[in-house]
């Protein structure tokens, strides 16, 4: 591999300089993007065409110069392997007709084999053919938790009441259903690696929401299966919002933590010298100026130190975000070497 | 005063058992109020009606028995009265027809006078007279940092990018906006006091989406400058998700601080021994059964100690909570009592 700063980072390598690339790299910030967006029926047939997945896969390497890709797919293909097909709704988010209510709706559920998301696979297969060794790809999954959520709810929600509602009604059944997906999950990581994927990330979006002994039970717990799971590529977990239980995170079989932008990268740092640690500048930072984009960027290379840290955002970069200033981010970033 | 409980707690006063109420009491918990707002046009008609909100006002304490009234409102009427108007659609939440874009939409707003909420000010008087003694009325507004989000944004978002967008590109603009918001709270929340409130609390709901760093420069320092004006009456400052600056706002010039449900009391407690406490069951606990709900709610109370705590939710009470739960965390509270 031409570029393997990233991997040599999660295994806690000494590298000449900081990894860098951004969550929802590949999307709606560059115009490539839009353009090719445009032409298609909506965000689903992106996903499931692999040979445009792995374009857009592709684009922010291209583009931006990134040090790693991520295949381009959604947390919820998931759901759909398993019975639950979900819909794209435009400006409104994801949708599904039908939700778990009952044990019966729990029983019905499948654990999905990773063939359940074919075109994924074959997304992946294709983007590690088309980058041919230029930067590693990044396979990934939602965690557990976040995909119960939208199993229960069936679209976004402030507060995801009723699948904590569910939780404490119906705790042996919520179990059920994590053992559920957290086995479709596992299949399906391993088949991302199977195809090529050089390192996977969980993404658990809605971990802030659990208080924390209900986070141990039901989020940790399956979070803690797939790792132990997963031994062929380096796992990053990003559990957004809990900072509640962010030293049981870093004590997960994962290499690599992500944290958002709340955290203080030198006290975390701090905290867990020994953690290969992923992120977290304020997405918000890239409406600033240029020059303050780049004055925060040093900031937080300075607090994390030159080991042991991969640059991303916090979260996933904002639709709106100035094209220019996500450049400034990652040039700063690779422009800064180590001592 | 009959039950003045919540005045001598927030004095920092001993007590023989612990008060009790819950955010979001006054609503749609209870068949009375659904009884009510099924006769109206619309949220709003209750808000600016004064019988008709203090009734709703009373209804928890009548119903539920807890040991202070919540003056029924919205914190959105502060942009109204400033010179945004505001709907409340149904199922959907608040909506501004117009928003703040330039200088010139910042220059338009007025400082609001108390005046300018005359029928929330009519409220707390009305609920004086009716409560007869009762139990202490608590007044309330929006955080400067909330009710900015409102006012640029003109609905509710995931990420309230917006308005993050606009801190970073009109930082001098914001902080004149901002004046102005504060200056319009104080002023409101003088008037509520004149009224009759007898404490008041500031929400500030959307603490937990900026980075500490902004958070210190456009939220605590507003929080401050009302927490210094206000020396009529207790004040609670609840900043919902802002744990990375806990220890600035049990600095702040504020009597009782409210703690959302990630916060581990016990811990909390330890580290802020001479603070009044103000939470923080999660209020999905109330999805459970009655004997978890009392279980729950007697950890609570071991974890906070017999001094300085309020027993509250973490958040507002969730609409579809069983009544009888509600009851249950009221009554295990009542029954209590203190060594």
């Amino acid at each position: 591999m031409k570029n393997d700063l990233l991997l040599r980072v999660a295994r806690g390598e000494k590298t000449e300089r900081t990894p860098v690339w951004l969550m929802r790299q590949a999307g709606r910030i560059l115009p490539q993007y839009r353009a090719l967006r445009g032409k298609l029926s909506g965000f689903k047939e992106l996903v499931e065409t692999p040979d445009l997945a792995a374009e857009v896969t592709i684009q922010p390497v291209d583009e931006l110069g990134v040090d790693a890709a991520i295949i381009f797919s959604d947390i919820l293909v998931i759901p759909e392997a398993m019975g639950l097909p979900y819909q794209m709704v435009e400006k409104q988010g994801p949708w599904f007709e039908n939700t778990i209510k009952s044990k019966t709706d729990v029983e019905r559920m499948i654990v999905s084999e990773a063939e359940g998301v074919r075109y994924t696979l074959d997304a992946i297969e294709i983007t590690k053919k088309e980058l041919n060794g230029r930067v590693p790809l990044i396979g990934f999954a939602g965690a557990p938790w976040t995909i119960f959520c939208y199993m229960i709810e069936g679209q976004g929600s402030k507060t995801f009441s009723k699948a904590r509602r569910f939780l404490f009604e119906e705790p042996a059944l919520s179990h059920q259903l994590f053992e559920k997906i957290t086995r479709s999950t596992i299949n399906y990581l391993k088949g991302q690696i199977a195809s090529g994927a050089d390192l996977v990330q969980v993404f658990d979006s809605w971990a802030g929401i659990l208080q924390p002994v209900q986070y141990k039970e039901f989020g940790l717990r399956y979070l803690q299966q797939i790792c132990n799971e997963i031994q062929e590529v380096p796992k990053t977990v990003f559990a957004k919002g809990a900072w509640f239980v962010q030293d049981r995170i870093c004590n997960l079989d994962c290499e690599v933590v992500g944290l958002d932008w709340h955290s203080d990268p030198y006290e975390f740092r701090t905290q867990n010298p020994n953690k290969v640690l992923q992120g977290n500048l304020d997405p918000a930072v890239l409406y600033a100026q240029p020059e303050e984009v780049e004055k925060q960027t040093l900031a937080m290379l300075e607090w994390f130190g030159d080991e042991k840290h991969i640059a991303n955002l916090g979260h996933g970069v904002y639709p709106d975000t100035p094209l220019e200033n996500v450049r400034v981010f990652v040039d700063t970033v690779k422009n800064h070497h180590h001592k």
